[in-house]
């Protein structure tokens, strides 16, 4: 990609943040049906109306690029670029209303995430992740100035110290049987569930350590990567390896490098 | 206690709220050590220093009435009237960055709570409930119009209907063993996880129908109870009997009457 494909494609993935919270943010706490899908996961028509939106969007500006979409599947696979959208990531947050949810936007290019946004419609907060670059952070509604300002994570010394954290006991249940994941909480300080996109934002915050999920698409983990590691952080499977479309769907981010190889060993450590 | 004494205290309520804000609002995702208790949960200053506050007007205003907070134990154990406080309910929560804690205020009066109050100060969404009233809720400061205006739980016909919310896995381990969380999660149509007190107020704004808890003391159920019955639910323990300050801990909460039965008996049903 050239600079000013970096800059044109930032561009309008900030639009895309724009468009689909205006959908998102009057469906909020409003009365709505959720229907349950194959996976038993919800969706309701905030999912369905902000991907198709974003979608929409993107086939007028971009109309070679890929999309793939966690509500509409994949379209231009053959591109070098693949928008790849996640329109509320967190539809369990945002159906009892917790605005604790997010849209994810990303590109990937040769299927490596460029850029990443996180967003969160209700409080203003935005993650803005380009590869190679610091994370930029625009602060909740509640602050007077809202220019956004890099996101740093933290130092963390070892697991003793860390904050780990996952959205629900329940995705663990499919996580590959060579792992874990009780281990790796034993080993951490404290844990705190309930997390969804809007941790690993804090995680770039410098406010949670350690994350550890699995069952994790592409389109829930390819915007939070460029977040991540623009903020000092790192993220890969829990093997340690780069995350990929072909993976297993295990997801750890870290808020340093020094935690990654303790995290890993820790998750590889059965407890029997 | 006559009209006029519940005036006056709802009154103080509302200004220990503000005050406690005034203390906690600031120290939201500023760099804070948070030790652990004896009980292995985290605590800040902003836990000590919002109930210090709290109680120290208190004290200026009502030098008679007792005084039972999370940090700082029991005063005025004989007096009919009894401040209940929890400072930073969802300390987890609160240090990780995610503005789903909430201050809880109550007053009880003859081991009864009259008055309680969920307060978010991040948000600033905060719900008002006094018994025998209609619960208030004032809109979040996204909001233009933030007036005050009757919170209402939603209808619910049947567990297989209902979003069921508790705060993390581990204060289940604590369950009494006649007792079976898992049952009652398996006859609800979706869990979510994380909650806190800021769920029981999720639940008397009709998004969320049923909330199991264990481990709870006083100071954390309390002021629920006011907000979540004035918003037309119920709040028992795990056996349908009412919430006392000798129970065993469990608490449960349901949008509407008709799920209690339901819940209970779920509940009480063994897996195995």
């Amino acid at each position: 990609m050239t600079p000013d494909q970096t800059e044109s494609c930032l561009k309008t993935a900030l639009m895309l943040a724009d468009i689909a919270g205006a959908v998102i943010r009057p469906l909020f706490r409003a009365p709505l049906h959720a229907d349950n899908k194959a996976d038993a996961s919800p969706v309701t028509v905030a999912d369905r109306g902000a991907e198709r939106v974003m979608r929409a969007f993107l086939e007028e500006l971009h109309p070679d690029h890929g999309i793939l979409g966690e509500e509409f599947g994949r379209t231009n696979a053959d591109s070098p670029f693949c928008w790849t959208l996640d329109p509320v990531d967190g539809t369990r947050a945002f159906i009892t209303g917790r605005p604790v949810f997010g849209t994810l936007i990303a590109l990937m290019y040769e299927n490596r995430p460029v850029i990443g946004i996180i967003d969160q419609p209700v409080t203003g907060e935005r993650w803005i992740g380009v590869a190679g670059r610091e994370t930029l952070f625009r602060p909740a509604m509640w602050h007077q100035d809202r220019t956004p300002l890099p996101a740093a994570a933290r130092p963390c010394p070892s697991l003793g110290d860390a904050e780990l954290s996952c959205t629900s006991p329940e995705m663990l249940e499919s996580a590959p049987e060579c792992f874990t994941w009780a281990t790796l909480k034993q080993a951490c300080r404290r844990v705190s569930w309930g997390g969804d996109c809007y941790a690993y934002g804090l995680l770039a915050l410098g406010q949670i350590d350690i994350i550890a999920e699995c069952d994790m698409k592409p389109w829930d983990w390819a915007a939070l990567q460029p977040v991540v590691e623009g903020a000092g952080g790192c993220m890969t499977d829990w093997s340690g390896k780069p995350l990929d479309f072909n993976g297993d769907g295990t997801v750890l981010a870290v808020g340093n490098r020094d935690l990654l190889d303790k995290a890993v060993t820790s998750l590889k450590t059965a407890l029997h």
